[in-house]
């Protein structure tokens, strides 16, 4: 007896299967802290291996049937593990340095993917022909190609340290949310439009509609971070409940994502302005309380997601019914890898191989199966090989800019030309006083540090009285709380706010 | 195009349904607050209300087919909704204030529970039988039973303030958690007992399984809430990541829940007492701004879940499919309105009629479809009359300890004997200084001091040199946060942590 008897319509495997996932989580969490000390590992490497390790186990239990414990859809990912990964991504980014960077991080993030796409696609439908690798149609070259030029930030970003490198780490960064958008509209053209005639009529309405995109759901999650400040300063909502104002910036973020969503938009790119947006005006317009709150809040959720991302690729890495398939052409298979293991890839990519190899319910096609194996190893392999090497790597190259500015871009493909207009010498009057190489100032450029001057009065003049934002005092009579959030309120997002100084 | 064809799998109708039901969130967040100075609403009433005139709008628009946008189905209910409702409910309970009334609400809450099911049950199957409703088997009777002496204590307290009314607010809260508990057990019985002969030993089965239930499920829940203090005690999460022991803490808990349900245990009882060992051991060892954000951030995922289920109770109110079986004999079920309407009853009742009534998926039969109306018009009536009744009956009979105690108990069918020998005098001599009418220290009780007396020796001497709690100080070097730790845990979870005086 027992309240589990209410559960009885959802199957008991199915409650087994989630205590052990919330369980490996919990011990993901532990193992990646003791590890910390060692800094070639991160929790996305312990959560891999931990998840190899379950796969391996239940691959004996079940006697060779299955390696994984929950099946992966689209949808728990796009919408409960994607939204609050991304939006925390936007909620906590040195916005400074990110829109300093701007341009950099547009070029590296749309044009680098849509040049990584051309040589991949190109590059399969060659290799592929040639080791006759099953019956891929022309859509599904694209595919491979937008697949893989999603690169993966969220694994980067866990090496790098935003204190430490923050130029390094916002342009990493922002590389990635534009990398993801610009494969994800690539993928879905791919998938939509009839591409075996390209004409430059079709290529100037792919190019249109990516513009559209882009500023459209821009837009949106910025109008969704405005209306949540607006409302939060308008009624003082601090005034009766903390928790009421900490919900709103919730359900506005999500609510952002789905509209996103429903409009056939780039919910990617929608929350994480709306997190930008949220960062600049809302935060300060709350309660020091769920300041704190959100902003560990919404770390947390993301770290938990990102966990749960890599603990799911490391089990479904041995799922034997796709390998089986391998197995029939191993050495063709082991050159596919290769050629990938270069690229570093994540979640996003592992979650568009499922959509589009995957269509009839599971892998029976031996081509789609050979597909989503290479792209679980090629995500496996570049993984915890990039991640081992990349912490290493940064403190070797960091102090000279020509090897620095080779670093960032995490795209190969990406052409010098784009980068060398942007090395020019930046004033430094604005810049934060977190300690780092002067070297890295060198690249601030001056066109975007203009941009920034005219944003700064505009924001001044205009939004802030509306919108509230840095400096805001909420309206709260006798508390002495609120009368400290002057002082501490002086940093951004990064500052730690629950250290007011006496009073 | 965009992402949103990622979404293509899921239904297009399903994301707009989302939409709305986020945006009808963050409608329920901003009325509530607006009424807020109106001291006779709540954000309850308020969501109910929206999801009644959403209701109207859907069935107008659908053109009298259907009045809610989402399913209602268990699990949602019971994995998502409930957990974090009942372990944030454990997490902020005044602990002093709930151990020390502990036999009181285990009296009103498991001794009430079962009388009023007695009676309830019986006065079904006399009443039912004469109305000539459906036909409805034994077994249905007793789970009419089991379903209305689930209180509702989340729509209770939101008009009770633990600030002003410590004690009223724990006796009131701590019998709903039990009666819920109870109820389960009994629902549960209900279901898969073979009741059409009862005997003493059958009798004596339950009532030893009711035990077993109770004790297994609250050590499993102190289990994982120290082993979760004991983690981060040992390890010293706070050294590297502030997000690291919020997610384990969150985690915890719900393996806790989920284990509970694996192993046939109650789930509510479980986190429940998980929550209450997390907030006196672990959350004291974690650091500080992981206390602002733990604190704030279960209240606010349990205050959504609420609004979610109050909002869907609303909308379903005027799903006509189930009506119109109704409108067949409409004198009837307004007798069987009328009767319940006397009760408070809430989200646990409603999760219990769905399960009970609505197994073939569908509500079919004309009795079922009578039953869950019945349910829903009783909960939505006792949560908006009593709802807006019981803040002004609290100020009326707050200063009269005779009244008072008929007042806490939500249960018209406890018998008053019971209460009596519990309000001898006790000693004051650790009530901590809120602020209350001394009459209420009257109720105080000396047995229950005493056992509180030698668990505060134990607790001192072994549990928490081992498991940390209030004024443990985690070793971080050199953080200045960290030393003010000490003068500002000096008060419970209720404590405002976030003002520390200053170093």
């Amino acid at each position: 007896m027992g309240s589990s008897n209410i559960l009885a319509t959802s199957e008991y495997s199915s409650v087994v299967s989630m205590n052990l996932f919330v369980a490996l989580l919990c011990a993901c969490i532990v193992l990646g802290h003791l590890l910390e000390e060692n800094r070639w590992m991160n929790e996305s490497i312990t959560a891999l291996v931990i998840g190899l390790c379950t796969g391996v186990v239940i691959l004996l239990i079940s006697g060779g049937t299955s390696s994984h414990l929950l099946v992966f859809s689209e949808d728990l990912f796009f919408i409960y593990l994607l939204p609050p990964i991304i939006f925390n991504a936007g909620f906590q980014v040195k916005k400074k340095q990110f829109f300093r960077n701007f341009m950099t991080i547009v070029l590296f993030g749309a044009f680098g993917t849509i040049i990584s796409f051309t040589i991949v696609s190109f590059a399969a439908i060659k290799i592929f022909k040639r080791m006759d690798i099953g019956n891929l149609e022309l859509q599904d070259y694209l595919a491979i190609g937008a697949i893989f030029s999603a690169t993966d930030s969220v694994c980067t970003l866990q090496v790098l340290n935003q204190d430490q490198t923050p130029l390094l780490y916002s342009l990493v960064f922002g590389e990635g949310v534009v990398n993801d958008a610009t494969s994800i509209v690539i993928f879905n053209a791919v998938q939509n439009f009839d591409l075996s005639q390209i004409t430059t009529a079709v290529a100037f309405q792919l190019l249109g509609n990516f513009f559209y995109l882009f500023i459209t759901s821009t837009l949106l999650g910025a109008g969704a971070g405005l209306l949540s400040a607006y409302i939060i300063k308008k009624l003082y909502f601090g005034r009766h409940s903390t928790d009421r104002e900490v919900a709103i910036m919730i359900l506005m973020a999500y609510l952002s994502y789905m509209l996103a969503e429903l409009f056939s938009l780039s919910g990617i790119l929608t929350v994480f302005f709306c997190g930008i947006v949220m960062s600049h005006y809302t935060w300060h317009n709350v309660t020091e309380k769920s300041r704190v709150t959100t902003k560990h809040a919404f770390a947390t959720f993301s770290f938990i997601a990102e966990l749960f991302i890599f603990l799911y690729v490391g089990m479904d890495a041995l799922d034997l019914e796709k390998w089986s398939f391998v197995k029939d052409s191993p050495g063709t298979s082991v050159e596919v890898l290769i050629w990938w293991a270069g690229l570093m890839r994540g979640a996003v990519s592992m979650a568009l191989a499922y959509n589009q190899f995957t269509k009839e319910g599971h892998t029976t096609m031996p081509g789609n199966a050979i597909m989503i194996t290479s792209t679980i190893t090629v995500v496996l392999f570049s993984t915890m090989v990039f991640g081992l090497i990349t912490q290493p790597l940064v403190r070797l190259l960091l102090p000279m800019p020509k090897n620095l500015s080779r670093m960032i871009s995490s795209e190969p493909t990406s052409p010098k030309s784009f980068i060398v207009p942007l090395l020019g010498n930046g004033q430094d009057s604005e810049i934060d006083n977190v300690p780092r190489p002067s070297s890295l100032r060198m690249l601030l450029s001056t066109p975007t540090h203009t941009v920034h001057y005219y944003w700064r009065k505009f924001d001044n003049a205009f939004m802030r009285p509306v919108f509230g934002g840095r400096g805001f005092v909420p309206f709260i009579p006798g508390s002495p709380t609120e009368q400290s959030v002057h002082q501490s309120a002086h940093h951004l997002v990064d500052e730690e706010t629950s250290q007011t100084t006496g009073h």
